[in-house]
Protein backbone atom coordinates (compact mmCIF):
# COMPACT_ATOMS: atom_id res chain seq x y z
CA UNK A 1 0.00 0.00 0.00
CA UNK A 2 1.35 3.59 -1.08
CA UNK A 3 -0.11 6.50 0.28
CA UNK A 4 -0.88 9.40 -2.00
CA UNK A 5 -1.86 13.08 -0.71
CA UNK A 6 -5.57 12.05 -1.40
CA UNK A 7 -5.35 9.03 0.74
CA UNK A 8 -4.59 10.59 3.85
CA UNK A 9 -7.10 12.77 6.79
CA UNK A 10 -6.10 14.04 10.08
CA UNK A 11 -6.62 11.63 12.55
CA UNK A 12 -5.21 8.78 10.38
CA UNK A 13 -3.41 6.33 12.38
CA UNK A 14 -0.60 4.26 11.83
CA UNK A 15 1.37 1.81 14.36
CA UNK A 16 4.34 0.11 14.05
CA UNK A 17 5.87 -3.20 14.91
CA UNK A 18 8.29 -3.39 17.97
CA UNK A 19 11.82 -3.25 18.77
CA UNK A 20 13.72 -4.84 21.37
CA UNK A 21 16.26 -2.65 22.25
CA UNK A 22 19.36 -3.82 24.64
CA UNK A 23 22.86 -2.64 26.07
CA UNK A 24 24.75 -3.70 23.63
CA UNK A 25 22.97 -1.77 20.97
CA UNK A 26 22.86 1.35 22.87
CA UNK A 27 26.45 1.15 23.44
CA UNK A 28 26.96 0.76 20.01
CA UNK A 29 24.97 3.49 19.40
CA UNK A 30 26.24 5.79 21.48
CA UNK A 31 30.24 4.58 20.60
CA UNK A 32 29.85 5.92 17.04
CA UNK A 33 27.11 8.68 17.32
CA UNK A 34 26.97 10.22 21.55
CA UNK A 35 29.63 8.72 23.40
CA UNK A 36 28.99 10.65 26.53
CA UNK A 37 29.29 8.18 29.50
CA UNK A 38 25.63 8.01 30.70
CA UNK A 39 24.97 6.37 27.08
CA UNK A 40 28.17 3.95 27.44
CA UNK A 41 27.96 2.41 30.59
CA UNK A 42 26.22 1.60 33.87
CA UNK A 43 29.01 3.11 35.55
CA UNK A 44 28.94 6.21 33.52
CA UNK A 45 25.63 7.21 34.07
CA UNK A 46 26.30 6.57 38.56
CA UNK A 47 25.54 10.04 39.77
CA UNK A 48 24.15 11.50 36.59
CA UNK A 49 19.95 12.46 36.49
CA UNK A 50 20.30 8.97 34.43
CA UNK A 51 21.77 7.32 37.17
CA UNK A 52 21.69 3.92 35.24
CA UNK A 53 22.62 3.58 31.12
CA UNK A 54 20.16 5.43 28.51
CA UNK A 55 20.21 5.51 25.18
CA UNK A 56 21.25 8.47 22.95
CA UNK A 57 17.85 10.47 22.17
CA UNK A 58 19.28 10.34 18.58
CA UNK A 59 19.26 6.27 18.98
CA UNK A 60 15.52 6.77 20.22
CA UNK A 61 15.23 8.72 16.78
CA UNK A 62 16.86 6.53 14.74
CA UNK A 63 14.96 3.47 15.87
CA UNK A 64 11.78 5.36 15.50
CA UNK A 65 12.47 6.32 11.75
CA UNK A 66 13.16 2.87 11.00
CA UNK A 67 9.51 1.88 12.75
CA UNK A 68 8.19 4.57 10.85
CA UNK A 69 9.78 3.98 7.24
CA UNK A 70 8.26 0.40 7.70
CA UNK A 71 4.41 1.45 9.21
CA UNK A 72 3.58 4.82 7.17
CA UNK A 73 3.99 3.88 3.54
CA UNK A 74 3.74 7.65 1.85
CA UNK A 75 4.07 6.67 -1.48
CA UNK A 76 6.76 9.56 -2.26
CA UNK A 77 8.94 8.30 0.83
CA UNK A 78 9.37 10.44 4.47
CA UNK A 79 10.86 13.37 3.88
CA UNK A 80 10.76 15.98 6.89
CA UNK A 81 10.99 19.58 5.98
CA UNK A 82 11.50 20.21 10.01
CA UNK A 83 10.60 18.16 12.68
CA UNK A 84 10.37 18.28 16.75
CA UNK A 85 11.84 16.00 18.82
CA UNK A 86 12.06 15.59 22.46
CA UNK A 87 12.48 12.96 24.91
CA UNK A 88 9.66 12.65 28.10
CA UNK A 89 11.95 10.02 29.70
CA UNK A 90 14.85 8.26 29.18
CA UNK A 91 15.13 4.94 26.91
CA UNK A 92 16.56 1.86 28.64
CA UNK A 93 17.93 -1.03 28.06
CA UNK A 94 14.90 -4.06 27.86
CA UNK A 95 12.35 -1.91 26.63
CA UNK A 96 10.33 -2.78 23.66
CA UNK A 97 9.63 0.35 21.25
CA UNK A 98 6.69 0.90 19.11
CA UNK A 99 6.10 4.02 16.63
CA UNK A 100 2.37 5.27 17.17
CA UNK A 101 2.13 7.53 14.51
CA UNK A 102 -1.22 10.33 13.54
CA UNK A 103 -1.51 12.92 10.85
CA UNK A 104 -1.87 16.14 12.96
CA UNK A 105 -2.33 18.45 10.00
CA UNK A 106 -2.56 18.45 6.52
CA UNK A 107 -2.01 21.93 5.05
CA UNK A 108 -1.88 22.47 1.51
CA UNK A 109 0.59 24.24 -0.54
CA UNK A 110 -0.78 27.88 -2.19
CA UNK A 111 2.29 27.63 -4.90
CA UNK A 112 1.78 23.99 -5.79
CA UNK A 113 -1.58 22.27 -5.85
CA UNK A 114 -0.45 18.91 -6.07
CA UNK A 115 1.44 19.11 -2.55
CA UNK A 116 0.33 19.59 0.56
CA UNK A 117 2.51 19.73 3.99
CA UNK A 118 1.69 17.16 6.15
CA UNK A 119 2.26 16.82 10.13
CA UNK A 120 3.05 13.50 11.72
CA UNK A 121 2.90 13.00 15.09
CA UNK A 122 4.31 9.56 15.95
CA UNK A 123 4.71 9.20 19.83
CA UNK A 124 7.32 6.20 20.86
CA UNK A 125 6.78 4.21 23.25
CA UNK A 126 7.40 1.28 25.83
CA UNK A 127 6.05 -1.85 26.46
CA UNK A 128 3.67 -0.34 29.72
CA UNK A 129 2.54 2.11 27.00
CA UNK A 130 5.26 4.90 28.72
CA UNK A 131 6.20 7.56 26.16
CA UNK A 132 9.70 7.71 25.84
CA UNK A 133 9.67 10.03 22.68
CA UNK A 134 7.49 12.46 20.85
CA UNK A 135 8.14 13.57 16.97
CA UNK A 136 6.84 16.03 14.75
CA UNK A 137 7.56 15.87 11.45
CA UNK A 138 5.92 18.15 8.56
CA UNK A 139 6.69 16.82 5.40
CA UNK A 140 5.96 17.53 1.55
CA UNK A 141 3.20 14.96 0.21
CA UNK A 142 2.46 15.09 -3.10
CA UNK A 143 -0.95 13.84 -5.13
CA UNK A 144 -0.72 10.73 -7.44
CA UNK A 145 0.93 11.54 -11.21
CA UNK A 146 2.16 14.51 -9.59
CA UNK A 147 5.98 15.67 -11.09
CA UNK A 148 7.87 15.72 -7.62
CA UNK A 149 10.98 16.95 -9.03
CA UNK B 1 37.59 22.44 30.04
CA UNK B 2 34.30 21.36 31.38
CA UNK B 3 31.58 24.64 30.79
CA UNK B 4 29.11 25.03 33.77
CA UNK B 5 26.29 27.65 33.78
CA UNK B 6 28.51 30.63 35.05
CA UNK B 7 31.27 30.27 32.17
CA UNK B 8 28.34 30.50 29.85
CA UNK B 9 27.19 33.30 27.93
CA UNK B 10 24.77 34.62 24.74
CA UNK B 11 26.67 34.58 21.67
CA UNK B 12 29.31 32.01 22.75
CA UNK B 13 30.60 29.94 19.88
CA UNK B 14 31.98 26.42 19.16
CA UNK B 15 32.97 25.07 16.31
CA UNK B 16 33.73 21.49 15.54
CA UNK B 17 36.65 19.52 13.61
CA UNK B 18 35.47 17.95 10.52
CA UNK B 19 33.84 14.50 9.03
CA UNK B 20 34.43 13.23 5.52
CA UNK B 21 31.25 11.86 4.53
CA UNK B 22 31.44 9.09 1.89
CA UNK B 23 28.23 7.19 -0.03
CA UNK B 24 29.45 3.63 1.87
CA UNK B 25 28.64 5.56 5.46
CA UNK B 26 25.50 6.75 4.18
CA UNK B 27 24.33 3.34 3.20
CA UNK B 28 24.94 1.39 6.05
CA UNK B 29 23.33 3.99 8.42
CA UNK B 30 20.60 4.30 5.93
CA UNK B 31 20.51 0.26 6.07
CA UNK B 32 20.33 -0.02 9.58
CA UNK B 33 17.90 3.05 10.26
CA UNK B 34 16.44 4.56 7.42
CA UNK B 35 16.40 2.46 4.34
CA UNK B 36 14.64 4.35 2.08
CA UNK B 37 15.75 4.30 -1.29
CA UNK B 38 17.28 7.60 -2.26
CA UNK B 39 19.10 6.90 1.07
CA UNK B 40 20.43 3.42 0.09
CA UNK B 41 21.86 3.99 -3.76
CA UNK B 42 22.18 6.71 -6.93
CA UNK B 43 20.07 4.29 -8.60
CA UNK B 44 17.33 4.56 -6.05
CA UNK B 45 17.31 8.16 -5.75
CA UNK B 46 16.68 8.73 -9.37
CA UNK B 47 13.46 9.99 -10.17
CA UNK B 48 12.70 11.43 -6.54
CA UNK B 49 13.49 15.01 -5.49
CA UNK B 50 16.68 13.90 -4.15
CA UNK B 51 18.13 12.83 -7.78
CA UNK B 52 21.40 11.07 -6.62
CA UNK B 53 22.11 9.45 -3.04
CA UNK B 54 21.52 11.69 -0.12
CA UNK B 55 22.14 10.59 3.87
CA UNK B 56 19.56 10.12 6.14
CA UNK B 57 18.62 13.24 7.83
CA UNK B 58 19.25 11.34 10.90
CA UNK B 59 22.40 10.45 10.20
CA UNK B 60 23.38 14.01 9.81
CA UNK B 61 22.38 14.27 13.12
CA UNK B 62 23.81 12.07 14.75
CA UNK B 63 26.88 12.90 13.09
CA UNK B 64 26.12 16.10 14.46
CA UNK B 65 25.69 15.21 17.92
CA UNK B 66 29.24 13.28 17.83
CA UNK B 67 31.43 16.73 16.61
CA UNK B 68 29.15 18.91 19.46
CA UNK B 69 30.04 15.84 21.93
CA UNK B 70 33.51 16.75 21.26
CA UNK B 71 33.21 20.65 20.48
CA UNK B 72 30.92 21.93 23.71
CA UNK B 73 32.30 20.75 26.52
CA UNK B 74 29.42 20.86 28.89
CA UNK B 75 30.29 19.39 32.24
CA UNK B 76 26.93 17.42 32.78
CA UNK B 77 26.51 16.60 29.09
CA UNK B 78 24.72 17.48 26.38
CA UNK B 79 20.95 16.35 27.08
CA UNK B 80 18.10 18.07 24.99
CA UNK B 81 15.25 18.63 26.70
CA UNK B 82 13.83 19.47 23.54
CA UNK B 83 14.76 19.94 19.95
CA UNK B 84 14.11 21.39 16.65
CA UNK B 85 15.84 20.36 13.04
CA UNK B 86 15.73 20.69 9.36
CA UNK B 87 17.74 20.41 6.74
CA UNK B 88 17.98 22.94 4.23
CA UNK B 89 19.60 21.09 1.54
CA UNK B 90 21.04 17.83 1.13
CA UNK B 91 23.85 15.70 2.98
CA UNK B 92 25.84 14.47 -0.17
CA UNK B 93 28.85 11.92 -0.16
CA UNK B 94 32.46 13.69 -0.42
CA UNK B 95 31.08 16.55 2.10
CA UNK B 96 33.21 17.35 4.92
CA UNK B 97 30.86 18.35 7.67
CA UNK B 98 31.71 20.71 10.49
CA UNK B 99 29.16 21.57 13.49
CA UNK B 100 29.37 25.74 14.06
CA UNK B 101 27.90 26.04 17.35
CA UNK B 102 26.14 29.51 19.58
CA UNK B 103 24.51 30.13 22.80
CA UNK B 104 21.37 31.60 21.48
CA UNK B 105 19.90 31.65 24.90
CA UNK B 106 19.79 31.43 28.23
CA UNK B 107 16.58 31.34 30.79
CA UNK B 108 16.95 30.47 34.54
CA UNK B 109 14.84 28.06 36.12
CA UNK B 110 12.38 29.92 38.65
CA UNK B 111 11.91 26.82 40.47
CA UNK B 112 15.17 25.66 40.63
CA UNK B 113 18.05 28.49 40.89
CA UNK B 114 21.39 26.25 40.22
CA UNK B 115 19.92 25.63 36.45
CA UNK B 116 18.85 27.04 33.27
CA UNK B 117 17.67 25.95 30.25
CA UNK B 118 20.44 26.86 27.54
CA UNK B 119 19.16 26.63 23.89
CA UNK B 120 22.35 26.11 21.92
CA UNK B 121 21.61 26.60 17.99
CA UNK B 122 24.04 24.25 15.68
CA UNK B 123 24.67 24.88 11.93
CA UNK B 124 25.97 21.71 10.06
CA UNK B 125 28.19 23.06 7.27
CA UNK B 126 29.64 21.76 4.00
CA UNK B 127 33.61 22.22 2.53
CA UNK B 128 31.90 25.04 1.15
CA UNK B 129 30.28 27.00 3.95
CA UNK B 130 26.20 25.15 2.81
CA UNK B 131 24.02 24.71 5.52
CA UNK B 132 22.84 21.16 5.57
CA UNK B 133 21.39 21.04 9.00
CA UNK B 134 19.85 23.47 11.60
CA UNK B 135 19.84 21.83 15.22
CA UNK B 136 18.22 24.11 18.24
CA UNK B 137 18.50 22.07 21.23
CA UNK B 138 17.17 22.67 25.28
CA UNK B 139 19.14 21.78 27.56
CA UNK B 140 19.75 22.01 31.43
CA UNK B 141 22.69 23.75 32.67
CA UNK B 142 23.93 23.45 36.05
CA UNK B 143 26.68 25.79 38.43
CA UNK B 144 29.39 24.33 39.89
CA UNK B 145 28.44 22.71 42.83
CA UNK B 146 25.25 21.81 42.14
CA UNK B 147 23.00 18.51 42.84
CA UNK B 148 22.04 17.26 39.84
CA UNK B 149 19.87 14.43 40.48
Amino acid sequence: MSLYLEDLHVGQSFVSRTHALDAEQIKRFAADYDPQPFHLSDEGAAGTMFETLAASGWHTMALTMRLLVESVPLADGLIGASTEVSWPRPTRPGMVLQAFSEIADIRPSKSKPDMAIVTLRSETRDQNGNVVQVFIARMPVYRRGSEVI
